[in-house]
């Protein structure tokens, strides 16, 4: 028998590790764009977005009596995912990075959904909305993304049919 | 300089793997649940969705002189992302493989996406057409996952608490 508490603090740790994950790839992501420069603003945009949820989720754990250094250890818990869509993100190609930068936006959102029926079952109200303030900003990040993507994919072909750096 | 046609196969050769991924991902869920039965439902119905899918699949690639033989080598190409949503698949808990299965549609959302806009960018009516045809079912799954994630959480989180086997 597990209290629903146990399981929705263990899924904020995991949450709180996927956005520091997630702060890892966007940084390297926006790092390396040169010749998408939208792409690289919204990506700078969602990074400070990412800093705020991670204050957010502190706020959640610290209030469960979870203390930050345990935190640390759960990373692991999410790096396969993260591993992989980062590896995707690492590779040089835009549009692939692209992709890889939703999929995780999608990750996000699905983990958020999550969490705020979590919080709702624990009768937590203010997890529930700490959860509730975040998701729509991954909602949102997502769907620049993806309503984004043919632009990008033509920009891509197009420096590539000419022979220009189309990757980064 | 690149034709945007090779592009435009590599990421159908592409598609295909993930594909093949997705059918593994969802049969070895599929035969896992046991007390989830409309999210099992679901699932078998994409199944057949999925297998349909990879049939349009091969038809684009044939048309465009790729021979399916050459279709296996690439499978690692995806394999990076698959492994690690399969791994969370694998794990014995419905709700991180509810989350894994929202988060390889939406991967395949947006793989479809940038195919359709490859497509255009290439000519290829065809293709376009066809991708065009799947991405409607990817979408339709992924919403389906996540409006069916919170009852999916509560029903985990109270069989949890009372004792009752949960995870499947």
């Amino acid at each position: 028998m597990t209290d629903p508490k146990e399981h929705l603090i263990d899924w904020l740790r995991n949450a709180y590790a996927m956005e520091k994950q997630a702060e890892s790839m966007l940084k390297a992501q926006a790092s390396r764009l040169e010749h998408y420069p939208s792409l690289k603003g919204r990506i700078e945009q969602h990074i400070d977005e990412t800093l705020s949820q991670q204050k957010l989720l502190e706020g959640c754990l610290d209030r469960l009596g979870s203390s930050p250094s345990a935190i640390k250890d759960l990373a692991a818990r999410v790096a396969a995912m993260g591993q992989a869509v980062g590896g995707m993100t690492v590779s040089d190609e835009v549009v692939k990075g692209a992709i890889a930068g939703f999929v995780f936006e999608q990750f996000e959102v699905a983990s958020y959904t999550a969490l705020i029926a979590a919080a709702k079952t624990a009768g937590d109200a203010d997890t529930q909305r700490c959860c509730e303030s975040i998701l729509p900003q991954e909602i949102e990040m997502g769907r620049w993304l993806l309503e984004h993507m043919p632009e990008v994919v033509a920009a891509y072909l197009e420096r590539s049919r000419v022979g220009e750096d189309a990757k980064r």
